[in-house]
């Protein structure tokens, strides 16, 4: 079988929130870690690292720590929905805040969490004198974490993009033994779809996104 | 011809700073940035957006300001190669910064330059509150950035993921005419390479880069 096409790929990334607990083989659990090591960094310097927690006696905390966070969480999403908001929009919240609730139940029964660190000493922050939170950091981690994402894609494993975890990361840095000056970026739960796991996106349309030349100017 | 893989996109995309000036057709661009589109966000907010230079009079103004910063950094990045580094290694440096000596004298001859921009009121910085630089804003932009840099691969154009503008954004932000509350993440020179482009990339091995269960554990 010829191998998923890169924009099938990209086109069919979807946030998959409920993971059978069935474990990964080994071999494909290393091809997706190796796409990430793929991703280009500041300098080539790959300032990131993956811990991926298959232990149940690691997982266990983890996956408590991200269940409080998301019980939190959803509370302010849930009553962040608009008055206004169609049916068919508040329909589509509660179905995510749905599979929100699943992931924040099984979220330590997932077969391997990925979680990606980082060393911010190793990087050249060049939006750290702007007068505004800093992203720049990101740049040469969150490429990494698109490239694991797509090869779940391509191995048909379900996954999604967590962040919630980075509001107790000393907690899960004590959990998993991360030594300073390492950080955590995003935690990402691996595994076989329950349902029909990835397909199609509901995504803004480019000309909603992009513009030409100056702000605002149709693409 | 069956669409390039998505293993194989991410294993050949390199940092191709040596870009022709020759323009790319419209609808290739439309590819390229929907791409971005595709990519997973924080809420599925999408929380940024890309301007896509094309005018000669707004890239000459920016490619000044990018080749200013470059001469600088190089400096330091130059000052910086240990003596110690091997033959090899000094003069695959001297390589990248060749390359980088290239892109910052032609920055603005490049045919594209997608600047990606983003909000900060519209994404949840998880990462607020710990005491060191944040990081999860870029995770819901440069997840976009990669989908935008795989689809160049994909097409056969170079292109090469820069942050240096975000030292002189608000200068940025003026010839581009970018309001409050949007800032700037990345700049990304695109167009048809120089010479072979894209190919095989020097990176850390999975051995190097990723954990099992804690930290330090081979996997």
């Amino acid at each position: 079988m010829a191998e998923l096409g890169a924009y099938e790929a990209m086109r069919t990334l979807r946030a998959v929130r409920r993971l059978r607990p069935n474990p990964i083989p080994d071999d494909m659990l290393h091809r997706v870690l190796e796409a990430a090591t793929w991703a280009p960094t500041g300098g080539n310097v790959q300032p990131w690292r993956i811990v991926a927690v298959k232990d149940r006696a690691l997982k266990g905390p983890i996956g408590k720590l991200y269940n409080d966070r998301w019980i939190n969480y959803s509370k302010v999403y849930r009553a962040g929905i608009p008055a206004t908001a169609s049916p068919e929009a508040r329909a589509r919240a509660e179905r995510t805040l749905k599979a929100g609730d699943y992931l924040g139940e099984h979220f330590h029964e997932s077969p391997v969490i990925a979680i990606f660190c980082f060393n911010p000493k190793n990087m050249a922050i060049t939006d750290a004198k702007q007068d505004r939170v800093s992203v720049v950091g990101g740049g040469s981690v969150y490429t990494a974490v698109e490239n694991l994402l797509l090869a779940c894609r391509v191995e048909g494993l379900g996954c999604v993009l967590t962040t919630l975890l980075c509001e107790c990361e000393p907690e899960v840095r004590k959990v998993l033994s991360i030594p300073d000056p390492w950080y955590t970026a995003a935690a990402i739960p691996i595994g076989y779809p329950v349902g029909r796991g990835h397909g199609p996106l509901i995504r803004k349309p480019v000309e909603q996104l992009a513009y030409l030349d100056s702000w605002g100017k149709p693409i």
